[in-house]
């Protein structure tokens, strides 16, 4: 994780750093009128649509531990984070900007390593790098990510629109994200002060992957799209499904139940959750940083959802006054919590 | 400047806190379809013209003490300060979104005031708040602020349209707001562990005003609108006068020649530079924070310039060969600098 060589930010200046940051950015979307260079990045948004944008920020830490994160997978996480918002109103996502605070014990090979992550993800989603800046911070590393996206308006999906019955769906199984930073934690612990730490991960490679490299979900947007379906409501899972499916229900003026045996849970997050003595439904109701989707669709597409063998059904949406509960298999209900705030480092 | 009650953010939890803080933002523009309270903020760019996107940062620290930076005027001046990005492209401001990095010591109550600020600018600037987050930070406050703001494209000015003797135009005196910051770092030193601690603030209550509460210039480009004007290029008086136009004269491949006896200089720069026994010219092409504008007109515009009463033209453009240069009232020429980076906390 050590860079080899070591430049000192002071030693290229304001505008060299962010020229040598930014030089491997070709730009993709006829939309981006101008990019990186000018006091704002200039966007033209397809005729008749709506532009969408989102803020996310991330905090050394608080989101992330150099420790154990590599700057890479660092770059291309902070754009998925943001993107995902934009995934979740069932936009298109075009440009992002990236503004970084930097202490100056972080050297410039350590920013490029994060700018190639960045890139990779651009080059993934195919998003413009539209603009930016780089400033001296005092303590940790801050990255900001603007995503900007656009759709037609009637093809925004928004937290407000679920209905009575619909289905509750996701995307993928939950909590591996969480697990997976409880195992870099845990390591961290055992390996501190050691000379030659040889971190034991076996086995647990994909919490791993979940935790460092979320996955944009454009795919599931498409497969909807190809069968016909747009979700009356949508959030991306970011605090944890029971927070989350609370803000959706909150904003959608419902309850919902949800059943504790339909929530998919991989094998290696059951695993490590049972070999550290945890819950894994209690990482999949409350870890976060999964980055799936949660969505609802009226009852009488059921079909179509299954049909794209990417979602899993969980529950359904009930009146506002029954509240958000979790079904046990016995037929026991319990009230889902949101997370507290501030939110532990974890 | 220590709010009387104080309520922990973690008594209120996310959702409460939110509300609590944006409750007061009604929305100004029809453009704004979804503003906070979904994953991303919805906009309806008017048709036909561009959109622009900025983000600043703002670092406890780096770019503000919270000892002595009224959190009223902080709100008020992040929102300024990122506003003046999109007016130093000759566009309409239209929404901003707001993402906050809270440390467990700060109060309900402080958030509460730096919000009412960033109402006020709102308000003046009739801009909409149409989005943002709230998280934990381990450190001090981190405030990004995400401006979007619209224009037709023919009406865009970039950094990087200056032409051969083109006018070299600010928009009022320089060096006022770093005096400021000069005057109250002083007063802390000079009170640090004083019980009743008394600043002398008098006859220089212009320098804080201009440190503490930059004023957005919408009221210079309405102006030069009026005359017909269209700047060649433009950018916003944030780093200081001297890396401000190097950043110009390098998009627009120019140099400058800029007047030292042109430079405008307010009485009480002047008065407290000779106090602190420091150039008041230094601290207009160094100092930064002016949050004015610097743009180009054609020769041929002078007249128009000159009628709006806003503006000083300082100098004028010339061939990228000959550099950026500072004529003394002599004759005698000195090349600008930049400043570097990491900035000082100043």
């Amino acid at each position: 994780m050590t860079p080899k060589k070591r430049t000192e930010i002071a030693s290229l200046g304001q505008f060299g750093l962010i020229d040598l940051l930014t030089k491997e950015f070709p730009l993709r979307n006829a939309s981006t009128l101008r990019a990186v260079g000018d006091d704002a990045a200039v966007i033209a948004p397809p005729a008749g649509e709506a532009m969408l944008c989102t803020t996310d920020s991330f905090y050394e830490g608080v989101d992330f531990d150099l420790t154990y994160f590599p700057l890479k997978h660092l770059g291309y996480k902070v754009v998925v984070a943001a993107v995902s918002d934009l995934l979740a109103m069932n936009a298109t996502p075009s440009q992002i900007t990236v503004s970084l605070g930097v202490s100056a014990k972080i050297p410039v090979e350590a920013l490029q390593d994060l700018y190639e992550g960045i890139a990779t993800a651009c080059d993934e989603l195919a998003v413009d790098l539209a603009g930016g800046d780089t400033r001296a911070s005092m303590t940790g590393l801050v990255i900001s990510v603007t995503a900007l996206g656009h759709a037609p308006e009637g093809r925004i999906v928004y937290r407000s629109g679920a209905q009575q019955n619909d289905l509750v769906c996701i995307t993928s199984n939950l909590g591996a994200a969480y697990m997976g930073l409880r195992l870099l934690e845990r390591e961290k612990r055992v390996l501190a002060g050691l000379d030659n730490p040889e971190p034991q991960f076996a086995g647990y490679e994909y919490l791993l992957e979940r935790y460092l490299r979320p996955r944009p979900r454009v795919d599931v947007l498409e497969a909807l799209q190809e069968e016909g379906v747009l979700p009356t409501a949508m959030i991306d899972l970011s605090d944890g499904l029971s927070s989350d499916l609370m803000q959706l229900c909150r904003a959608s003026k419902c309850g919902a139940r949800i059943y504790l045996e339909r929530i998919p849970l991989a094998k290696q997050t059951t695993a490590l959750a049972e070999e550290m003595h945890l819950d894994p439904v209690t990482a999949a109701l409350n870890g976060g940083e999964d980055y799936e989707l949660l969505f609802t669709v009226p009852l009488a597409m059921q079909e179509q959802v299954a049909r794209t063998g990417l979602v899993d059904i969980i529950g359904h949406i009930t009146p506002e006054s029954t509240g958000c509960r979790l079904v046990t298999p016995d037929g026991g209900e319990i009230a889902l919590k949101a997370q507290g705030f501030p939110q532990d480092p974890a």
